[in-house]
């Protein structure tokens, strides 16, 4: 199996029926949380109501996952206090790799990845907040300021060394990135970004069938994308909306959730169900 | 396939972790929805934690998922101003064919099931609110006054008539009854209800394996009961403080979220993806 970078794109009409911040808070964290316990790469959102503005949504959205998915040390530095922000007090811990527990010097290992930001430089050297009592130093200075890096933590002594690491090169899980695609479903399928795109549907035949021809794609596949609609306008909607048809412009629909007992299923439960399937049928 | 009698067993502690009720009740909300999504006949909420009090969060999550799968139209009649439903407001409508969006006589069928409540009766008769602007009558006196039954409706005219029907009868997905074992997972698994016992657990081996082995088993049970753990707790560790060994109280125990991505699984997400999973392999 080839390493994957995996991308689910969720609508921003997620949140248009639940009326209060407070539940859609909560509501966006559920998706985090599935993303981040099957190990989703990227989190993209985009818009699928052309007939509304839903800039306000996909911004609402992104900026919770995204507060979300950043260990609790550096959520002061990168996060200021935004009003979309009063209830992230509800979300769910990820626990991931990538949050450590631990906040002390003493707990830190050589060899360990830290996620930081650049608190300070001088001429050769720049000062990152690890979240631990001091800043690690790293040896050079071609980082910027209050942005997120992840380092490795290279020497314990006096001083915490480190230096820059790459997300590739981590052999754990380590968290999710948030896109936004502003301006369509279509637009998204068309960045060529994704070498394998599957869409959910309830529409959707048999799921044990596609599953057969998509299990050998899915093994080669290094970006693939898995797509949801919202409850109330699914995938083939959504695509129509935009002049396309769905069975054209994605190479599988799946129906993940076959005999659902309820009338619909909204995003977060079959973003959670869909993800729960594909970990057992093509990752084991 | 046999037809079966699917029910889930999750701990009182699933929302001991969560301070606030109106969180609590977005969380049980999940659990419902999981629920009826992958027609779930019964939820078991058990006393998992000995050493603590747990009434209150027993039958705070058992009103509150029976309150949710009560049709719309008899939540009055059968739920009073309890503290506890506070913000029931904010629980997802389970959209399950006994919870009709209709509620008019003229959309009514002959044929049709609708869960109702006596509200009165005569010598020889008794009247059911059956969520339409007129009770339905049934030639039958020997029902409970404010009590949930279920009702074939035979004829519409100026009258509503109908007779009391059982949920075996009926061909649709009809919801989940709830039930509270106050004692313990133990007692639960001895009540000899279940003909075949699955556990969920982080710590049991590979899925694919065990999956081959349930399939047979799963395929031929009538009561298969799947047991849930909490995310602080899980179910070896409730077995152990009961002085049992998992393994040797129930049939199966499934990983059924390998290589998890984060440290816990909480037990409303390991409830989705454990239904979701067995949806497909077990189901189709």
């Amino acid at each position: 199996m080839v390493k994957k970078h995996l991308a689910v794109a969720i609508p921003a009409s997620v949140i248009a029926d639940t009326p209060h911040l407070r539940e859609k808070t909560s509501k966006i964290g559920y998706i985090g949380r599935a993303a981040a316990i099957f190990r989703v790469n990227e989190i993209i959102v985009y818009a699928d109501n052309p007939k509304i503005e839903q800039n306000v949504d996909l911004d609402l959205i992104a900026t919770l996952l995204a507060y979300m998915e950043t260990p609790q040390y550096l959520r002061k530095h990168l996060f200021g206090l935004k009003p979309e922000l009063q209830y992230a007090g509800i979300l769910p811990p990820l626990r991931t790799p990538h949050h450590p527990l631990e906040g002390r010097i003493r707990d830190l290992k050589v060899g360990e990845y830290r996620e930081g930001v650049a608190i300070s430089k001088t001429e050769d050297r720049s000062l990152i907040d690890i979240g631990v009592e001091k800043p690690a130093i790293i040896q050079q200075t071609q980082v910027d300021m209050n942005k997120r890096l992840t380092v490795k933590v290279t020497k314990i002594g006096n001083e915490v060394e480190a230096k820059i690491a790459t997300r590739e090169e981590i052999p754990q899980y380590w968290g999710y990135i948030v896109s936004v695609e502003r301006r369509s479903m279509f637009a998204l399928l068309e960045s060529g970004e994704f070498d394998l795109t599957v869409a959910t549907s309830k529409l959707a035949s048999s799921f044990k069938k596609t599953a057969e021809r998509l299990e050998q794609k899915w093994s080669k596949a290094k970006t693939p994308l898995i797509l949801f609609g919202a409850p109330t306008r699914g995938l083939y909607e959504i695509a129509k909306d935009e002049g396309a048809n769905l069975n054209g412009v994605v190479d599988f629909v799946l129906n993940t959730v076959p005999n659902q007992g309820t009338e619909t299923v909204r995003t977060e439960e079959a973003l959670l169900a869909t993800l729960a399937v594909f970990n057992i049928q093509f990752d084991n």
